[in-house]
């Protein structure tokens, strides 16, 4: 298999590292309009080949992954999408996806199979220098399937990216848009916000303001390094999302503040305790072990199956571990196979497969 | 020299244990109205010896720390301060200092100095089983000096505080309230807050959406997970300050929200560029190091000249090293030793002690 990268950045030139380690994958090349970019992905061994151009590239991959900023995106698209090989998979890092995965369908020639993705991991680091192959061990990552999305080509992505350590989770491209607008573009603009408050407060007033700032701070601030222009893409892409987020969390700290003003120690304990208890219970990075149980059902042929599957898992809250199709000889149909975590995550999967009206078969794999 | 610690959960554990290794103390006594916590703190040799009370401890104590919840503080003062022996010192580890510092001063018995401290060190873990005498290495200490303030008490424990490996600052009571609630208070807040928004939306709506919690959403509301008392008892006693500043943000929020939603590109690269400006501008935990430069200055027998000196120079944001009072053979004056980090740090230093008339001198030290 050969995998072409356009874009050696840090998650570009993180994931041709990561996949250049695969058994399966016989060759990463990578592209980057940047050629100083290009060569330092080369010199730290993250791909394979410079390829002079992002369609030179992609004309001769299996696989091809577009990790340029959103803005790029639409013109590296519709360089790359009509020049790939039928029966290839086009997907993306981007961090956002319901416009994005659009732009990547449109831009498909004839046979190409589209999957947009979204790594949950990153830096506030940015550039190949910083890149690891060992960023997405742990990490969750987003695939978006459509109705139009391609089983084989979904199943051949997400066996790559289980096989660099990455926890797949499948979810609707506008979905995962309000998502993120929760866990990832409000943290941002918060810290943001809270780091430029603090800063010209000891500009105007309080020079040793920032010398207090301890553990908490740091934390709460740290994203707030990150690379301004890649926000301000997101900002436009996610735009509608983000402004609903910042309106509930604008609402939510008004009350807050108004508990504070009035002295309403229960009312403030009730938030703090709630909060705590939500913190504590958040999955750690790891898997919560147990078995993996196999969940096998008959597919049907018809569109957008495996989007309703996948998505309805993930929806579920629950990862899919391992994912198979097994076709039956008459063509047409098949099994799909699903490995998730420990029996409680099975019995939610299965819940919602046979709420979809599937015959689902359980057993330990 | 003798130290009672009143108070043997997290931060006074580890304060009772960073003491105890120093030479110049001879004994930690420890007391806490929780027989099992004291228990531990002596198990796990961070005190000497367990009192039977607070009172007892304090009583043939040099310095007397009390590490209560701020709620407590009010009677544990009334309890400890008029036991004190005359020459001693009492001070605090409370996260807010008006208030406080008041209540100390108004409970301490005669010839009892009074130095209201906030080491910004801590954990949301809590309890003595996580205390280590390693937390105040490298951590900001704040004193909080007022006109009433000794010099020799004063002098004793920043010599102390300097000697567990924490950098001593120094700042008025009430300044200090303002500062804390900007660098603290704040992004507790926030984080219960983006905490609860993400957790009431996965429980409504996406049951997936903290499987996609990252190292961003993660170091974001690492601090919701504290704990609600201590939350609670803070709010309440700087209530005043947390109101200005959650104003503060919820203007800047809005502002954000606002640039977002018109798609003003330009105005959100500059708030996101000056964040990641200042955010990369945050002072180390570490000195910035360099050569130690020494202060010396006659200093006048009147009241107040230390705090007046000591937060002047915190509110140029310098850090002093070490401090020290020379007095004179005939008695009533003396000479005032201050040892602050390179010669940048040391120039800021002097600017503001000669605009508060001191005669200064400087050399290396």
């Amino acid at each position: 298999m050969r995998v072409a990268v356009v874009g050696t950045g840090l998650v570009g030139a993180s994931l041709a590292g990561a996949l250049r380690r695969l058994d399966e994958v016989d060759e990463v090349v990578g592209a980057d309009a940047d050629a100083a970019a290009l060569a330092l992905a080369l010199a730290r061994g993250l791909i394979d080949v410079a390829a002079p151009s992002a369609k030179a590239a992609a004309a001769e991959a299996d696989v091809v992954v577009l990790a340029v900023p959103v803005s790029a995106l639409p013109a590296v698209a519709a360089e790359v999408g009509p020049v790939m090989r039928p029966g290839a998979v086009l997907t993306d890092v981007a961090s956002v996806k319901g416009s994005v995965v659009e732009i990547l369908e449109a831009a498909a020639g004839p046979g190409v199979a589209v999957v947009g993705g979204h790594p949950m991991a990153g830096s506030h680091e940015a550039g190949a220098d910083h890149a690891s192959p060992d960023l997405f061990v742990g990490a969750t990552y987003l695939l978006t399937p459509t109705a139009h999305t391609d089983m084989a080509a979904y199943e051949r992505l997400h066996a790559l990216l289980a096989g660099i350590g990455a926890r797949v989770l499948a979810v609707d491209p506008g979905r995962h848009d309000q998502l993120v607008a929760v866990v990832s573009h409000l943290p941002q603009l918060a810290a943001t916000t809270l780091m430029n408050l603090a800063a010209d407060r000891a500009r105007r007033e309080h020079a040793e303001l920032l010398l207090l700032a301890a553990g908490g701070f740091r934390d709460a601030t740290r994203v707030a390094a990150s690379n301004p222009s890649l926000w301000v893409d997101i900002a436009a892409e996610n735009r509608s999302a983000i402004v609903a987020v910042l309106d509930e969390y604008l609402g939510r700290i008004a009350g807050l503040r108004d508990l504070v003003a009035a002295g309403d120690g229960d009312g403030l304990r009730g938030e703090l305790t709630a909060a705590r208890a939500a913190r504590r219970a958040l999955p750690g990075k790891e898997s919560a072990g147990g078995v993996l149980v196999e969940l096998r059902m008959p597919i049907p042929d018809r569109p957008g199956v495996l989007a309703e599957v996948t998505t309805g898992v993930g929806s579920a809250g629950v990862n899919i571990e391992d994912f198979g199709i097994e076709h039956a000889p008459e063509g047409g149909r098949g099994t799909l196979r699903l490995a998730v975590m420990g029996t409680e995550q099975a019995g939610r999967a299965r819940a919602v497969l046979e709420g979809l009206g599937h015959d689902v078969h359980e057993r330990e794999a």
